[in-house]
């Protein structure tokens, strides 16, 4: 008989209900609890939340701890927030109760160098407790920096990589317009630049991550942001940008090394991009480039990529770990496998 | 101050020699030992062997033992063999001298399937002994196994893979050439196809390496050998071949589930192939096609591929595993990523 992966969600936002959905497309995968701060989700069974047709009995409740302490799952998918600082009161509560966590948290997919005496007290809070923490989404944690450093793994040498995120922001949902700035006047553009509004959280994390990888000391990292403009009048389902106005975003994070470029990841979003790919070029010996025309769906990814983590976080040695650390994500039929395995045990 | 990496190189044939001349390319890395049967490299520097310039002060030996009995190293590149079963003996004295094994053994990329009995007993004598045991190279290993599972993390759902690998052959090796016929005709071409003279060893173990992942329960697999007919007269700088005969070798292998076919890796490689590359076609939630034009320089990948796995192996959990179990592997500057680490611990 199959066993079930049990598993608590917390944070029922836009990534969570999806990353929710995914997991319970699966086989034998059940959603045990669900964790949100919005009164106008708190008491509201997920099934109905997310239109699935039929209740699942898995009501959302506004207390976190009452949720994780009466919980039997061993694993937390944690959608909340961005700031790797501001999560941690939220990951101790989900180690005091010797919870794995899988996270989309952008700055805690890499976050030896930025906060580096937050991660050492994580990683050993976790190592006590007996359990894993990742985080990962498409970027960071997968499109601009784990994938070009898994490409490096059939080179003799490397010397720099180039990864380019390009995406055609007409096809987005409207909030990701809005977010890469499509129609703001250059003024307004710059001003949420300035106050941080419009920028990628994660470049500066991606950038670190290659370089720990490669073995590299880098000098310094920018991260640079700029209007994309449009040349001529747009317009998407939701939007219009005037001639001169920002399309979208370009961002370019470039890490340096002895004076010179040897990591570059550069996200163009705007409006009518008119060639979206996501490609990685390293140079060294031999070459390569490495092309997914269309690029990797965004919305999807980042969800899928987090939903797939759960079989990964949950086998992966007690700590605060990266994606360099565990073993290889993929996407799974269900929670079959380790059954098979003992079962095929059992058998020999 | 750096500490020094030290290895020993178990097989010294075209394959270990260029793993031994990567790896001493990279920083704080030495070879501690050589071992191989070859009486005409036994007892030789390997550095003249290499034609490093200058001798190295490691001579060949031809008793492997002893050389791992004296050993301080704790990593062995093992390349002496494809078959998982012929290999047993050897990873058997490695364990026996506690040193964690990378290797090139193609059959044990994944050895689950088809040898359970050899797989479960080598696994358990590694966890006794605390050492890591992995099999990689380009294929399998890399391009048509784990490159593809692990695209797959982006998607909400997978269907079907497709991993085409395409090579002109004429560019590579004449060993290479040889490996899969060209020149031959028909007849001669099924005659080592039938000895199994002409196959690439790895296409099932590919095949069940991304099922195992998917979490697929596969009815059979196919794996089928046909050759690359040449349509006019072609010319390599080491053969030629007339019309009618045989220009290389295309290789199929296919596992079904339910029936239909999942997964499909196909190699087609001949003399003149018009456009070599490396592609992976996912068929789900988002669809996925990524391409690597030229594909990747199967001379370089395998040997890159095993020497860029040596820091992994020895950090892995004690056990068999496999490319899927395993950290993320990556090309690597040098051996001073620890020490680095380390002493980032003691100044906090």
């Amino acid at each position: 008989m199959a066993e079930t992966l049990k598993f608590i969600q917390f944070g029922m936002g836009p990534i969570g209900e999806k990353i929710v959905r995914y997991l319970l497309e699966r086989e034998n995968v059940e959603l045990e609890a669900a964790v949100d701060i919005d009164p106008a989700k708190i008491g509201q069974d997920v099934g109905e939340l997310l239109n699935l047709g039929k209740p699942l009995g898995v009501k959302v409740s506004g207390n976190a701890e009452q949720a994780l302490a009466n919980s039997d799952a061993d694993v937390v998918v944690l959608s909340t927030l961005s700031s790797f600082a501001k999560l941690e009161e939220q990951i101790r509560l989900c180690i005091k109760y010797k919870k794995n966590i899988i996270s989309s948290c952008e700055e805690m997919a890499y976050p030896w160098d930025e906060d580096y005496q937050l991660a050492k007290s994580l990683d050993e809070s976790a190592k006590q407790a007996g359990v894993t923490i990742l985080s990962n989404g498409v970027n960071p944690g997968f499109a601009m920096d784990t994938l070009p450093i898994f490409l490096t793994s059939v080179c003799q040498r490397v010397d720099s990589i180039r990864v380019e995120r390009h995406q055609n922001a007409a096809l987005r949902r409207l909030p990701f317009q809005q977010k890469i700035g499509a129609g703001l006047s250059l003024d307004e553009f710059k001003e949420k630049v300035d106050a941080k509004i419009i920028r990628h959280v994660g470049f500066t994390e991606s950038v670190q991550m290659i370089a720990k990888a490669m073995g590299w000391q880098l000098d310094r990292i920018e991260d640079i942001v700029t209007p994309a403009i449009a040349e001529r009048d747009l317009e998407s389902q939701f939007l219009k940008v005037a001639k001169g106005d920002a399309a979208g975003v370009l961002q370019t994070a470039t890490g340096y090394m002895d004076g010179k470029p040897v990591i570059t990841i550069e996200l163009q979003a705007y409006l009518g991009h008119p060639a979206p790919k996501d490609s990685v070029r390293i140079e060294g010996e031999p070459p390569i480039y490495s092309e997914v025309k269309g690029g990797f769906n965004g919305d999807i990814a980042t969800c899928a990529m987090v939903a797939n983590s759960v079989p990964v976080v949950r086998r992966a040695e007690a700590g605060l770990k990266t994606m360099i650390d565990v073993g290889l994500t993929s996407w799974f039929k269900g929670h079959n496998q380790e059954v098979a395995e003992s079962e095929q045990l059992a058998a020999v």
